[in-house]
This record gives structure tokens, sequence and C-alpha cells, in this order.
């Protein structure tokens, strides 16, 4: 049948029926934005069967037969354009992988890791990881066995941050890691030495309302678009999209900590340019989606600490801050603050650390979940070896599981091989920052102003508009003329903690 | 091979079909809450095509011709339960009416019905009905053949009605309206006779805020479980459930009128309040699912008028709100307050009409919905006819279109055949109500004192736990001993106006 269709038709069945996928899986999404911002508690376990449900279409229209063999014959013909081809060879590539795994398992999948959402929920909020440990075993019990399914080579770990970050191992990280480590333990020993900077105006009272008013005047200016996104309320920030043209972001908000809310509003509205600026034309087709998720943290990290922890940015934004809380900040000088939002040591919480210790916190989580996925470590052991880890790799006493192994929601979405690409995000942000810096010197200067449309635009042209046409490391490449080389992220982190601690 | 397999896997089978069609339209429902209460303006397409997407996997999964023949094998098997066998009558009466409509036609309707939709908004903001005219004409005529092709005795209008009041004719219809008309006519009349009642105390400045604590205070000791569901804004006020532990209401708050918000408050919460009530173990099956829209609308109407319109309720109510906005209401007596927020006369917006006049808007409708679909009357006559209807059934003089036949959205969905509900919703209201305080002589002086758990045990009883279990009229025969009986009606609405109007 397929073989005696034209390419056009051909092609515009595969669009079709991608953007029907996308119709189910993007519902999913909104089901989930709903889920962590306005559903009633009571309401969640059918929302994880709703939810399980369409996760179920969405997979069973994946991995239709018709679809392999639509994709297989497109693949072969030679009459489509250069973006035809590479949207069908990525959709096929999604396809075989997809086939790896049985409509029953990704149901049950689906269903266990709603559950463990909702445990560790209630076990975050009674501080108590017993309450969470039963439902995360069952979540890595399952993802040992996808892992097994989707087949690898070297390290079962490789299979699952495989579907995050295409092409990246336990070989590649372990070297990256390996040549971070060390300097940046030498940077926070010699911080730890030093005499440590201010940032007690921080941890004052700012009232909610005028925190919120704040964020969303950081976000508008930003260039993120309020009539093709919103921003709301969730108890962990995320960012999600649902099509170009509503994109979705929150926030979290502590009075006694100004920190929070800001540097999560840069961070997040960083991803959510990056999806506002995918290509409208593609929706449902991976040309349209995001290339990787460590080019996707690239995007949130470059925004939250290249630009949004700068002297450049705060030159414009500080005055305006002190206005609006002229009581708390009237008499900090815009080089205390710079230096107080920029204190860098040992921390407990990774989305609270600063820029120097944040990758401890993903090695720390790297290491624990490359053990448990190997089967070196259960999930029993999971609250001592993280502490054990926190004290040698940072120095630090975890008090108690919400300040420890409880504090992100990862793992009870069942995101095993996600938070490496959190560092490899920052060292190609600090990559990309320098590279539009050194091809458009307007930008610097723009920033002081205020102004970062010339930013955002060269990160639309070399980034954003090319949806996943290529891989983090070619799209690298093409905008900075070379693959990642981590000793840009180190020269830029250096020199700035070397200025603010004085060495 | 159906043949072969236990009623009880045939049930199971059943049940989970049901179930994941459930899953589909609920996750449809929670992106139109969305649609109505959170969605950027610029997401509006592709939530329109997310929607549609649903729709039709729900519509496929509804009218496969394998659920069918499940569907057929298990009516008629003996050993089912009371509950399952009626569940399986109910799903199979469903699954007939459905298959009477191609996929091909049930897409024309919903394409036609979406342009004819964003065909009445502009024509609404424009004023004119012109605009909607050729649209609409196309929903009418899809809407008579729909009526042949469901098939219907006597008059095509049957078959509409029937899709929203299972057995509802126009016969019966008629007989009803034929009956409150006479008596309704001369109250109004006489009230106009009268020295009008003074209401201006609600047309104040009433702060939002305000509004919003004092409505949620009121939805909370109606009994609505906010931990299985949530209030919202919204243009329109509205219920929507995607189970019985996640309804969500909506309000619309004018700050220069309370009533829209408190009543619409009491309202939704009366619909919101069935919904809670409904049996969660059958989710996805007739007997989870309200009985009729008729008494979907008795529980809102019950609650806004009889309760919340009466002197009992304020009785405690009416200190609580004094307090609240003292400078608004502070020499407003209790008694002054019940009359005003009664008052009542001829008025153009059927959603803000009072308790008498309401009916009428809905009997112009009907009489007009009746013709169209007949053929006595084309829709290029409709604002003739309308302005010329309310002339004679109201006394008022329609200014323009938007105050006349553009104001109500039912027509550009295609929902003909569903403003009698709104009537039937408040007759059974009343006769419920009285019953209600007939077997149970503690309900009004709880209500006296803001306590109405005695009322919705009742109502949860005789009407919420039943699902669709019951017709309208046998639940109604079950709760009250007798069919519907008008007089109750219009014995409550006489007795309560007389009063008020002093005849």
């Amino acid at each position: 049948m397929v073989l005696t269709k034209s390419s056009k038709d051909l092609y515009t069945e595969y669009k079709d029926r991608m953007q029907k996928i996308a119709d189910v899986k993007y519902a999913a999404a909104v089901l989930q934005w709903d889920q962590e911002t306005y559903l009633p508690v009571k309401g969640a376990a059918f929302r994880g069967r709703q939810l399980a449900s369409l996760s179920e279409i969405a997979h069973e229209w994946l991995t239709a037969g018709s679809l392999g063999d639509l994709l297989t014959e497109l693949n072969a013909r030679s009459d489509l354009s250069g973006d035809q081809q590479r949207n069908v060879a990525l959709s096929l590539e999604d396809y075989t992988k997809q086939k790896k795994f049985s409509p029953a398992f990704v149901r049950l999948l689906s269903e266990t890791t709603s559950r463990s959402f909702h445990a560790w929920i209630k076990a975050r909020s009674a501080n108590s990881f017993t309450l969470f440990k039963e439902d995360l075993d069952n979540v890595v019990q399952l993802k040992k066995q996808e892992a097994e399914m989707a087949g690898y080579e070297q390290h079962p770990y490789n299979a699952l941050v495989d579907q995050f970050e295409k092409g990246c191992t336990v070989t590649l990280l372990d070297k990256v890691f390996s040549q971070v480590r060390p300097p940046l333990q030498d940077l926070l020993d010699r911080i730890r030495a030093q005499q440590q900077v201010d940032d007690s105006f921080l941890h004052q009272f700012y009232p909610k309302q005028q925190q919120w008013d704040f964020g969303m005047e950081l976000i508008r200016q930003m260039g993120f678009d309020f009539e093709a996104g919103r921003q709301d309320l969730s108890e962990h920030p995320f960012t999600t999209s649902f099509n170009n043209k509503d994109v979705r972001i929150t926030t979290r908000i502590d009075e006694m900590d100004f920190s929070h809310m800001t540097w999560s509003c840069i961070h997040e509205t960083g991803h959510a340019l990056y999806e506002q600026g995918l290509p409208e034309e593609y929706y449902g087709l991976p040309l349209g989606e995001y290339a990787s998720l460590s080019i996707h943290e690239s995007q949130s990290r470059l925004w939250e600490n290249n630009v949004g922890r700068s002297r450049a940015w705060w030159q414009h934004w500080y005055p305006i801050l002190q206005a609006a809380f002229p009581s708390q900040l009237k008499e900090v000088s815009p080089e205390q603050f710079y230096k107080g939002i920029n204190k860098t040591g040992a921390s407990l919480i990774r989305t609270e650390a600063d820029e120097v210790s944040y990758h401890f916190h993903v090695m720390i989580r790297y290491e624990l979940e490359k053990s448990l996925i190997e089967g070196s470590l259960s999930v029993h052991d999971i609250p001592a070896y993280w502490n054990q880890q926190y004290a040698s790799y940072l120095g630090v006493t975890v008090p108690d599981d919400k300040r420890g192994c409880l504090q992100d929601v990862h793992w009870s979405h069942g995101s095993f091989g996600y938070f490496p690409t959190y560092s490899l995000g920052s060292f190609y942000g600090a990559q990309l920052f320098l590279a539009a810096k050194n091809q458009d010197n307007t930008i610097e200067k723009s920033i002081e102003k205020g102004e970062t449309a010339s930013l955002l635009a060269w990160l639309r042209q070399h980034i954003h508009r090319h949806g996943r046409c290529y891989t983090s490391e070619e799209l690298c490449q093409q905008a900075t003329g070379q693959t990642l080389d981590i000793q840009h992220f180190l020269h830029y982190l250096l020199d700035k903690y070397n200025n603010i601690y004085n060495f």
C-alpha cells in the first residue's frame, strides 16, 4: 500500500499522525501541570489513571506497526526536503526506541510514578524518607527493567541517561566530572578558608505579593510572551509547554528568602524562552521539539547565572529592586548585593546552591543513581549514603530527609539519568554565552541597560529555531565553533569567584 | 470469542473499556476547564486541535463494533447483579444512539459548531445577528439531519431534547409550560402593578477580594469538599467534574453588583455537591454519572433559590454579610435585604432573571427551537420573532441583538433541546425541597442556623447516590412519592411572592 503512494502524501500522513500523538501527549502535559498547581488533594488517584490512559494511547500510536512501516518507507525516499528527511529519521529513531517497551509496561510505569509522586509529596511534608521508600523502590525496579528492555552497552545507566541526552554515557560523564571536580573542589576549599561574604539582606521579610510582582517584571522584561504562556505557583518550580503558544512556568515564594523566587523566575524563563522560540510549523514533529535536556538547561542556567547573577544585569535591576524594597535594601550597596547573591559555600539544597557547589549536588545524585541502577546500592540505604556523600563532597551535615534525599521530585517521576544534564547545561551555557558575547559585542552593554533582546535574538538564531535538528554537540559546534570544552565554564567560574573573594 | 467467556470476565472487560473512555473524556474536560480559566490567548488554536483529537478518540472507542458485541452479549446474560445489568443496559443504549451517527457526520457537526461558535462571538461583540445567521443556519440544518438519523416519534425536536433529558417530549413540555404559564403571567402582571421593592443596596461597590472570601465561606458551609474540588474565576460561571474527587466550579465577580458572585457560588455549588456525591465505584459507568440535565439543574436551582433566596438561609447569613460589608449594608434591614434579593420583573437577560420571569425566557427559546427544527421558522426570522415574543411574554422591548437573540451560547454549540431542562430543573427542585422538608422536619430549622448538612444528606440519599440508575421521573417518584407535579413549584412561588409584594 505504502509503496504506491507519493512521498508528499506519505509525508502528510506521517505529519497528521505525529500531530495527533502530540495532541494526546500535550493533553497529558496539561493534566500534569494541573497536578502540580491546582489539583485538589483527593483527585490524585483518578488523575493518575487518566494520565496513564493518555500515556498508553500515545505509546500505542507511537509504536503502531503501521507507523513503523510508514517511517521506514519514508526514510528510504530520496525526494523529501532536508528538514523532512531529518524529521522522519528522528521519528524512526524514536519509534525504534519506544517499540522496545510493551504497552503494559508503559502503563505500569505511569501508574507507579504517579503513586510515587504523591508518596513523595507526603513523605516530604512529613519529613520521612520511610514514607517514600516502598514507592521509590517500585520505581527503581521498573527503571532497571526499562534499561534491560532498552538495551545498552557497558552500563545499564547508559540506557536511562540516553533518553534525556542522546549519546551521553557513564564513560563520558565520568570523564567530564573528573575534569571539573578538582578545580571546583580547590575553589570551594579556598572560599571556605576565606572571610565569607554577607548575604543576610536576602533573608529578611519580603512580602509575597511584592516578590511576585517583581518576578513578573523580570520575566516580562526577559521577553516572555504572556499571551503565549503564564506563571503560577507550585511546590517545585518547573516549565512545561503544550505548544510554542502555551508555555507555562511556575515559581515558589519564600517570604524569608528573596532568592528562591528571583532566580527560579529567571531560570524557568530561560527554559520558557526556548520553548516559545521553537518553530511552530513543526508542532508534533522532532524539529518542533527541544534538542536535548542539557541544551534546555543551558538556556535556563545561562539566564539564571551568566546573566542573572552578573554585575551587568544588576546594574539595571538593582535600583529597581531597591526602590521596590527600600526598607530591606536601602543600606545595601550594589557591590554588597552582587557579592551577596553570589555567596558560595557548602549547602544542603541543590536548587538553592551557588554556581560552584551546585555541581557537587549533581555529582552526588549521579553517583547514587548509577549505584541504584547497577544494584550496588539499595533504596533502603539511600539516606545513609546521601548523608555520607554530603559530608564527604561538601562537608555538611544533613539534618533531615527533607533537606536531604527527599528534596528533589525527579526520582518520584522515574527520571533517572536526568540530573547529569543539569551540570552539562551549565557547561554548555557558559560556552554559549561567551560565544554570543564574542559574536555580538552589544550584548553585554545592552544587559547593563536592562535590554536582553539581542541576547535572545542570538539564542533564537543559534539554538531555538533549530528544534531537535541537531544533537547537543552539533549545536554547540555550530554556535560556538567547537564541541563542549569544559575550560570555558571553569574560566568563567574562576574569574568570577577570584574577583568576589579577592584571591 | 465473547460467547465463551464468563460474565464476570466480560463485565470486567466492559468496565475497563468504559473507564478508559472516561479517562479520555475527563482529560478533555480538564483541557476545557483550563481553556475557560487559565489558557493564554494565543494558545487557543492548538487547544482546539488537542480537544478535537481527544473527542475523536472517545467517539471512536464508544462506537467500536467490538464494544457493541460485548454490550449485546452482556445484556443477554442473566447472572449479573442488578447494578451491573443497569450499567450494561444504559451503556448499550448510549452505544446504539451514538452508532446512528457516522464519524463523518460527527466531524462535520463538530467543525460546523466550532465555526458557528466563533461566528457567535464575533456577532455578539459586533451586536449583529446578521454575522451569525449563515453559520447558525448550517447548524440548524445539521440538527435537523441529526434528528432524522436518531429517529423520533411525532416531532423531530423530540430526538434532540431526548439527548439531554431522556424520555422528554414536545407533548410533555407543551403540557408543563401550558400549566405554568397562566399563573406566572398573572403573578408577573400583579407584581408590575405593585410598588417595586428596592434592591439598590446590591449595586454599590463590593471589593473583589471580600466578595471572593464571602463566597468561599458560603461554599464551604454548604458542604463542598475543597479537598475534592476547587473554585476559580471565569467569564461565565460553570461546574465541571473529572471524577467525584475532583469537581470544579467557577464564579464571576462584578464589583458593582453583589448578586452575581453570591448566587452563582450557591448555584454552582448545588451542581458540585451532586457531582461530589456520585458513587465513586462507578467511575466511567452510567451509575457513576448524573441522572439527567433537569435533575442536575434541580440541584443547583434548589440551593440557589429555595435555599439561597429564602428567609431561613439569610437569618443565619445576613448578620455575617453585614459584618463583612458594614458600610454597604448597615442601613439595610434583614427584611429589606430579603425582599431586595427577590426583586422580580420583566428583564432582557435570562441568566440575570428572577425566579418568576426566568421561565418566560426559557419558554421563548423552547417555542423558537421547536419552530426552527420543524421548519416553521427560518433562521433569518429569528430576531423579529424573538423581539415579538419578548414584547408579548414579558412586555419588554429588546433594544439590540446582543441583549436579544445573541445572548446565549447554546445554539452556536448545536445545543438544541437544552433550554427546557433549566425550567424542569426549577420545577423538580421545588418538589424535591418540599419533600425533603416534609420527610425531615429539622431541615428548615437547621438552615436558619446555617446548617445544611441534613438537607445535603437527604439529597445524597434520594438523588446523588443513584447516579444515572433512574430517569428524572423515576427519581422524582421515589424521592417525593409522585412524578413531577407543577403545583408544588407554583405554590412555592405564589406563596413567596404574595408575601414579598403583600398581595
